[in-house]
């Protein structure tokens, strides 16, 4: 049997690109692990959780083990519902879909806006899942830089207007991490963000604002794109993934009403009540604001020393970005490809992501790699810091 | 602005279906069920789903919080290959996929392998959401009849036969539910097994075979097809979805790994590692087998109780098919249309689900529904179809 022929010619196109995280999920128990976008593991409420889904179950029985028997899902997208207003998005029942994650998020956004003759527009570099996802459904994307105050807006107002000027066809949407971004931890400031929304307006296009590390601010959570939109132009896209635990899956969209019901059509039973209704049970019972403060001076503090760890170990000529929140450190290593430097800093025990993988087009990543100071604690930090420090000045 | 023009045309096509079963989610609590195709409260375990999830965090603390963290992750695979073999299909590790039950699995099948360019045939009736995923895809749908010993083989060789002279496209893949199927109730005889097999050979098509009610047998359990199928042409759609809980969503697909991989390309992170562990913690520690013991004579006991309330309550000319496992029994009305008497059935405080949407083309089904003897209890199964009774002899 010829397996091949049974796949149309786009999805032969996407299978045959390997996915770049694939050695991530094999590293070794001993690696400290920089490359990790995942909270520390004493930050993750397991306890708590557990002590939700007991209740859940002591007071409901079957009913969370229903399709849709839990009372508590509704509960669910009324609680989320309160902390979007806390960031200052007044939202309704309707324009919120609970989703598994922010990737199911972005992918239902994609596959509900995306086909092959649309234009996607993304920062560069950006989160690698969503470039991924993205050319799933399309290989026309458009790459904006980045510089530490986030996207450079001019650049892509240019790209526009060239764009326009020569008829090609303008983004459907740009995806962009306005706030604490992933991969370089820069945050968009204020006038870019006004001027974004009008470039929205004044090209047509919407905007996926993803702002799964929005709450981790090490000082002030700047407003949200979508406190800003007054057009209905942002996709709000939010998840627990970074506040309370990845493995329960729990993320959702806001935005205008005729989107979100869009994409609920094609989430279709792609649920998972249990999840969601335990995730319920422990955000009625948890100060989620004093969770959240503690959350907030944890990884500040591990920020902090591996920011200071960077100054002490790493050679002169390389640069980084200092966060003001979120969980990554972005840093260039000047004439190295860190790619080839990777299988080295394994075998020293000591993990992270090469910059390749954030860029559409890889080339320009060569020089760049992702820390993570989420994940490993402070030991761990200064030691994994101190090992690449070693293997950097050997070779620059 | 001008939300439409953001949709690709055939998102625009999809979106203006209007799902089925939207009335079904909002059934007043008093409404005797015989709608709802999930199992009866009292046959969900969620004391010992309670234990599995208090036993998991208490072993492995945060780990099944992580997106990959929990060792039981591996194992709950192995259990379903366990269970696999036990129904004559030996699959290694790489020739499955856990799926957030089995409308995830269908989904990610159709998604890999159809376009709009692409045909899919279907079992006529069939389960209403594979109908609704499918044509997010396509609307080259074939149709094949179904009598009491389920998929006509003949009359879709036939077809195929035609379609091939007339150089029409050939299906890329039947979807079919050969044991107990969803919504008739009948159980594809070995024969057109066989036949089915020979023919996917024939005319170079795959076979998605969906088994969500196949150990849920009253006497013996047919061998599926997948257990028969020696070039690889079928996937296997299993889920605990029926005989553990629905609402923990698990399924899988088991196919050849060269398949197994493409599904699993598309389905990236949409995984749900806590209720995955709290499942595998779950299966480790039951006696499977006597539970399913336990079920199917449950239901097997429902089932007749159904059956014999419709030949006690309902007139002459209706009849129905009697099935030997599974969830539901398929009514025929005749000259009725019953989708016109479902309102007045919901008044009187009883749900069925009208035939026509289990039919691409609805107008076949009008004279037909399907009751579900699974979650109602016996009490109410008699009770509801007194009422059903009542109300279809008045207008006979």
């Amino acid at each position: 049997m010829n397996v091949e022929h049974f796949f149309p010619d786009n999805i032969k196109v996407a299978l045959q690109k390997t996915p770049p995280g694939a050695w991530m999920a094999k590293l070794p128990e001993e690696c400290i692990r920089l490359s990790s976008g995942y909270p520390e593991p004493a930050l993750v409420p397991a306890e708590e959780i557990k002590k939700a889904a007991d209740l859940l179950i002591e007071e409901e029985q079957d009913l969370p083990l229903h399709y849709l028997g839990s009372p508590r899902l509704a509960g669910l997208k009324k609680l989320i519902q309160a902390r979007l207003e806390k960031r200052g998005m007044k939202v309704q029942e309707d324009e919120v879909l609970i989703t598994a994650g922010a990737c199911q998020a972005i992918d239902l956004i994609a596959r509900t806006l995306l086909d092959e003759k649309a234009v996607v527009a993304v920062e560069s570099p950006t989160y690698m899942e969503a470039l991924e996802i993205f050319q799933n459904y399309t290989n026309q994307i458009i790459t904006i830089p980045i510089d530490e105050h986030g996207l450079q807006t001019d650049v892509f107002a240019a790209q526009l207007a060239e764009r326009k000027q020569s008829g090609l066809t303008l983004p459907n949407f740009l995806y962009t991490i306005p706030t604490f971004q992933n991969p370089t931890g820069t945050t968009l400031v204020p006038a870019r963000r006004k001027h974004l929304l009008e470039l929205a307006d004044e090209f047509d296009f919407l905007i996926l604002e993803d702002d799964a590390y929005g709450e981790l601010s090490f000082n002030e959570s700047p407003q949200p794109l979508k406190a800003m939109d007054t057009n209905g132009r942002v996709f709000y896209v939010g998840s627990l993934s970074k506040v309370v635990a990845p493995g329960m899956r729990i993320g959702w969209i806001a935005g205008i009403a005729q989107f979100i019901s869009a994409f609920e059509w094609f989430k279709k039973d792609l649920d998972h009540p249990f999840a969601q209704s335990t995730m319920a049970a422990y955000l009625e019972n948890v100060d989620f604001e004093k969770r959240l403060a503690s959350l907030q001076k944890a990884y500040r503090k591990k920020c902090y020393t591996l920011i200071h760890s960077l100054e002490q170990y790493f050679p002169e000529p390389i640069t980084w970005y200092v966060p003001e929140g979120g969980y990554f450190v972005w840093v260039k290593i000047p004439g190295v490809d860190t790619s080839h430097m990777l299988e080295q800093a394994l075998s020293m025990g000591v993990s992270y992501v090469p910059g390749k993988y954030f860029f559409f087009n890889q080339q320009e990543g060569t020089e760049f790699l992702r820390l993570s100071f989420s994940y490993a604690d402070e030991e761990e930090i200064v030691k994994g810091i101190q090992k690449l420090g070693q293997l950097f000045s050997s070779i620059m």
